[in-house]
């Protein structure tokens, strides 16, 4: 499998969407409350043995942009909260489900990579590994119970509730509805947008946002992350793989069906790519049919569905008063369409 | 594997210790809540695909005699709180998280069977599995939050990290430190004896009971858990196995070693065990060795030291009034030690 390297994609520029990608304002805002953060997220209180406790760190540490939490942060700063202990805390526990569900789904994936580094199932036995993602959920309940708020309590649970109704519904889904908008957007929904959901509606909760206020909250975090996986699936066929962490096309090769794919059926049809929609192509046929979809038009379609989305996720941020907090979360929408990696 | 069931027991029927061990009282106080724990546990919303729901549903029937909800029925009974919804919440939000831990115990184990029926890893993906238990411990922690008391949303997620922290340190025990009495106890608090903790002193905290209350609840949970499961260990010796569903030694066999080998060694010494305790045996020498221990006073000893942890969940109660949900409590005690399945 040669990935091919695409240092600049005419497409992925196009998502710039006239916004500064930038985040500056993000950093400033967030900054001291996500140190608290991080320092919550690598405490893991009575996580033995040592050598597993060292691995799980390795993976929360490595755990990205503290995407999820930084929203919380931004949330609680449109209600003049961010400085809240609470606030420090639900977004720790947001943190720590979006981890717990990651060790989980690599193991249920049999991924052996992410983000360019060995995933648990990769190195400790199953067993540990179920384990470990079970530890870390508990440890999210533990965190979110530190709100000392039973309707954030609700939310959370609910949260993972749709978050694994939809993994399982996913694991049993016949492979000839799998290339539907329909199952896609319910997939990437309950697996990345009710996170952002989660994000923004417990902080929201936490904060005590009267009713309109709580459903902007939703449409914000569910539009942005319903973009931010589009973003994902779209740079699964274009992005670099030396900053994506995994060979182009990886989804697809495992049987996963995502925009661009259904954007290229969409136009140029099904024809050729039957193997892949059924999971089970040659290695070279694979490499075809991802060429194929990369250099299409597909590409610059699902882009362009993320960046409706994005800018639906803007039009919610409208119900809240001007700040630099509500200025930061739109700049995650641009950074969200222009992100390379 | 030949197991030769054990009709009747001279050491068992000395755990009856001159109490009736039925569960008449219990039933008559708990039989109303318990009904409505039952549809709640089988109410699965949002399971997925059906053929999955009915495999979980016939698990969740499957489970056995719901001593855990019934606990906590009795203890909200000591308060005058029986009636209560939310202790009807929090008993079904007990028992789930307890189905939860047994579909991923299954799993970790490689358990074909439980209760006598195929486990969910038997029949379905580990990944199905994974996912299922997931959803478990989420429609636990949402049945946890209807009772809207934060300490008990904390007590729920500490119990759930005990016996994650517990399983795991489990799974990396040297084989030489397992046939310690300390290594026993430990392992058994956090797989059994917490949740019967939890089971008390969640309901204690919705009841408002003080504080010495709590600890007197705390004590009989715990010491009630700690007894169950060392009965539990024992029938794995001497049960009958059409009772108990699982052949005679089954622990051992697996590389589990519990009070009765420990007793045993104690005794006996270690020799001709040594195979055993490095879980690496023939079949042959695994019924020998089980045979002897099954005949030893190791099994009287065991339980002996059940009867006396019995007793001190009896002592705890008397922290209360006399009432008859105290008497169903200390009904449960010998219920537990009499028990032949």
């Amino acid at each position: 499998m040669t990935a091919i390297p695409l240092q600049s994609s005419p497409a992925l520029s196009q998502a710039h969407d006239g916004h500064a990608a930038n985040l500056q304002r993000v950093h400033a805002l967030t900054r001291a409350q996500l140190a608290e953060v991080e320092t919550q997220l690598l405490h893991l209180p009575d996580l033995q043995p040592e050598a597993l406790r060292e691995a799980v760190i390795h993976i929360v540490a490595a755990g990205g942009k503290r995407l999820r939490p930084a929203i919380t942060v931004l949330v609680a700063g449109l209600f003049n909260r961010a400085e809240d202990r609470r606030v420090i805390d639900l977004a720790s526990a947001v943190e720590m489900l979006h981890t717990a569900t990651l060790v989980h789904d690599d193991l249920i994936d049999g991924s052996l990579m992410r983000r360019g580094a060995q995933t648990l199932n990769a190195v400790w036995t199953p067993a540990a590994t179920v384990l470990t993602g079970d530890y870390l959920f508990a440890y999210a309940a533990n965190l979110a119970a530190r709100t000392h708020n039973t309707r954030v309590m609700s939310i959370f649970a609910d949260t993972l509730g749709v978050i694994v109704a939809g993994e399982l519904q996913q694991q049993f889904t016949d492979f000839a509805l799998r290339p539907t908008r329909e199952d896609y957007y319910r997939r990437i929904y309950s697996k990345t947008a009710s996170m952002f959901v989660l994000a923004t509606t417990a902080c929201g909760v936490l904060c005590e946002a009267d009713e309109a206020q709580l459903e902007a909250l939703r449409a914000y975090g569910r539009d942005l992350g319903l973009a931010f996986q589009i973003m994902d699936d779209v740079l699964d066929f274009i992005g670099d793989v030396r900053e994506v962490g995994k060979p182009v096309g990886s989804d697809l090769r495992r049987g996963l069906i995502t925009l661009p794919v259904i954007c290229y059926i969409e136009t140029h049809g099904k024809d050729g790519l039957e193997c892949a929609l059924q999971g089970r192509c040659t290695a070279e046929t694979y490499e075809a049919i991802i060429a194929r979809i990369r250099h299409s038009d597909a590409i610059s379609q699902a882009i362009e569905e993320a960046r409706q989305l994005g800018q639906r996720a803007r039009t919610a941020l409208a119900h809240f008063p001007p700040s630099p907090y509500r200025e930061a979360l739109a700049d995650l929408v641009s950074y969200t369409l222009a992100r390379t990696h």
